[in-house]
């Protein structure tokens, strides 16, 4: 069948007979409407349908339905820096290997006009013809393991997202970045810490607060900071690059074990907690520049061992006036096999739970404390409610954020053990940095007034 | 009986024997041992048995028990800054009135160190000895109304203290002060916003992030902060004062529905979160500098209106990756009225839990949406999975802080309200600064790299 472009039958014909190639400025003219844009490679995803796409001056692609009747012409040929796709599959060879593992989320989404589906599909070529500078920096393949949002990632997710990695670990990639949706990347990339041990290189997830069809995207930068990341930097651990501030100025690698989503929207809304970013990006500079100590270096000698098993009956409770005790009572009586607290203050929880905290226990449900203040650490000495909670025994958390401490003791009921005195051991030693024993007072940041 | 210092019978004789006056440097040597420090003045809450009161180097007072072998000396005399308990009960009755309502909480607290137990009463004359510029801020009275921590204040205490307010401003009070334990501090300021309507005078909550009897204590310098908002600030919002940074330099009033405690230990662990703080105080210049609009303003003519009835049934819940819709089912069977949920990102959680959130909806029991990043708003038509939980029925919580909307869910259904179309229209509408409608991207600390 006839081929044009991506675009079969009638519509690469029209569009030969025009010459039209990809990125002219073209007119369509319907029945009804005159639509006018850059016209955009055909893609597999849009399946057969007599669309032809186009890129419209406020960013958005849009697929015009094409009945044959319409008028179609080219208004101006394309710039000279929009490239063909093919010519970019000549990648270099010599350039560090890294593999891209998209999962869903805003970074690789495309929506599609037809069905109003979002897309989370990224081939390298369109990779490489958004971003032509990461074709200085490395050999890329890219592979979709998964196609979810975020807010749609559970445990299981995080096995089947550790096994693909290490699987690209073992045939030897020279790092690893993982397009992933900005809601719940942090859990996940604090579960890949966990789940990888004797990481031979880093493992870097990126997202986008803005879609990659929208002109403010945010997506190109972190793109290109995170492959910068995976390809030179000397540590072998599961971050988080994301802007830095607001404008594309740096981007930082943050410890997954140590970042939260801190903003619903703005471009930094990533931020370290209780512990200083990794690296700073300078993406124009193609320079990493790490600022804090590196627990794992990157080794491509070492063999990784997975341990990725997440037990998917852990859960969190947050602390507020009137916690109503008999929650832990329910979820005790239907069988969950961990608890996580975030506590108030220090890791203080109302006196009226603690009965309830002590049955849990009892029956080899361990109970952990966090804080819902998020910085600082949990101090359980200090006042009487602490020390109560812990001699019925709680877990102290540290200096740990909530959702660290979830990830934690998911993965050790899933992949270490269930024996209480050994998780107390295990949830209160640092592994992968996720508890920062160094004075953490000073990082804090200053608000504005 | 004979009395000096608040010491009685033999203890009262030897310290007039030796001439020692509060303040003066004594050392009490006992068979055992040798003590050194600050002779305290003897307060009631000691009762009757044998200790004389000393502060150690330390900063901690100690009871030492005289059984009369004891050889006690003074071994320095008092400095003259510190001066007599009893003249400071001629109080300047021209000054605003003011009175600090104790809730219990570390700002009052004051170990027994006979008993190890915390008593949290603080006496007007304890207050002013302590911090007698206060006594050129105002007149103040002072009330034990609780005695609780923090961690086990309930909405029915919220209740409590509404009402001991309420009655205040009917008396003609010009300001509350509120000392409170901080670690729920910020859900009861924010309860007292809404329990409260067209408030008179400010209603101040002040705590302290180290004991009073601690070198390092934030209480005085807190205290006096809170004095200077409730005698002068021109608004009559419910507010927390306390350090703006770590050093004595500036407090900052945050408005009670927008502050949140970010720090498990700093001094200035209180934070406005989407909001500015209403308020900047100079307690070395007496000055309140008021630096964002005022919603409420002070005007002792207002006639307060009490609405303090709180649901004590409303749940919070956090999403994450795995959360269990059973939770949610479980609330519903178990007949809770309300839940808040902590959202990913722009206001999401599972589309596996869609279903549980629709059956709560369905039987009439709220469901509001707020986020877990705290910063920033909520906007749930960017996303299928937002508008998917729109469409069954989730109320969206704008910016206002998962606190907050808990607390003013509670206060809707115990107060106002359980017609579900009615809590929607009011949790949608700002009634006390909870709802910020400016843009407030720009509100966002920065992070120390």
């Amino acid at each position: 069948m006839d081929e044009y472009l991506g675009y079969k039958g009638y519509i690469a014909r029209i569009l030969r007979e025009i010459g039209a190639e990809v990125g002219d400025r073209i007119r369509i003219s319907t029945e009804k409407r005159i639509f006018e844009g850059i016209l955009m490679p055909r893609e597999a995803l849009y399946g057969e349908k007599p669309f032809i796409i186009i890129k419209l001056d406020n960013g958005y692609n849009i697929g015009i339905r094409i009945s044959g009747k319409e008028k179609i012409e080219v208004l101006e040929k394309r710039k000279k820096r929009i490239v063909k796709t093919h010519i970019f599959r000549k990648q270099k060879k010599d350039l560090p290997r890294i593999v891209l593992l998209s999962t869903g989320g805003t970074i690789v989404s495309k929506v599609d006009y037809e069905t109003g589906a979002v897309k989370p599909a990224l081939s390298v070529d369109e990779l490489l013809e958004w971003i032509p500078e990461i074709s200085n920096i490395a050999f890329i393949d890219a592979k979709e393991i998964l196609s979810v949002f975020s807010e749609d990632i559970t445990p299981s997710h995080w096995e089947k997202i550790a096994s693909e990695i290490y699987n690209e670990m073992i045939n030897g990639v020279d790092g690893v970045v993982i397009a992933h949706g900005t809601d719940m990347m942090a859990y996940t990339a604090a579960a890949m810490a966990f789940a990888i041990k004797n990481k031979p290189v880093p493992i870097v997830f990126v997202g986008a607060q803005r879609s990659s069809d929208r002109p403010s995207t945010d997506s190109a930068f972190n793109l290109k900071a995170a492959f910068l990341v995976a390809a030179k930097a000397p540590f072998a651990e599961s971050v988080i690059v994301m802007h830095g501030e607001t404008s594309d100025t740096y981007a930082l690698a943050h410890r997954g074990v140590k970042v939260r989503k801190m903003h619903t929207s703005r471009r930094d809304a990533f931020q370290s907690i209780n512990d200083y970013p990794l690296a700073i990006i300078y993406p124009d500079k193609n320079e990493v520049k790490i600022i804090n100590k590196i627990i794992e270096f990157r080794d491509k000698d070492k063999d990784p061992i997975l341990e990725n098993k997440f037990d998917d009956k852990v859960v969190m409770i947050k602390a507020y006036p009137g916690f109503q005790p008999e929650i832990i009572d329910l979820l005790v009586d239907k069988g969950f096999h961990g608890i996580i607290i975030e506590g108030s203050g220090l890791g203080h929880i109302s006196n009226r739970v603690i009965d309830s905290i002590k049955r849990a226990i009892e029956e080899e449900i361990p109970v952990v404390m966090t804080s819902q203040c998020l910085f600082g650490r949990v101090n359980m000495h200090v006042y009487s409610t602490g020390r109560k909670l812990l001699s019925v025994g709680v877990i102290p958390g540290s200096d740990m954020l909530p959702e660290t401490a979830y990830v934690k003791l998911s993965w050790i009921l899933g992949s270490k053990t269930r024996d209480l005195k050994e998780i107390r051991r295990l949830m209160t030693t640092n592994i992968v940095g996720e508890i920062n024993s160094r004075l953490t007072i000073n990082l804090y940041p200053r608000w504005p007034i």
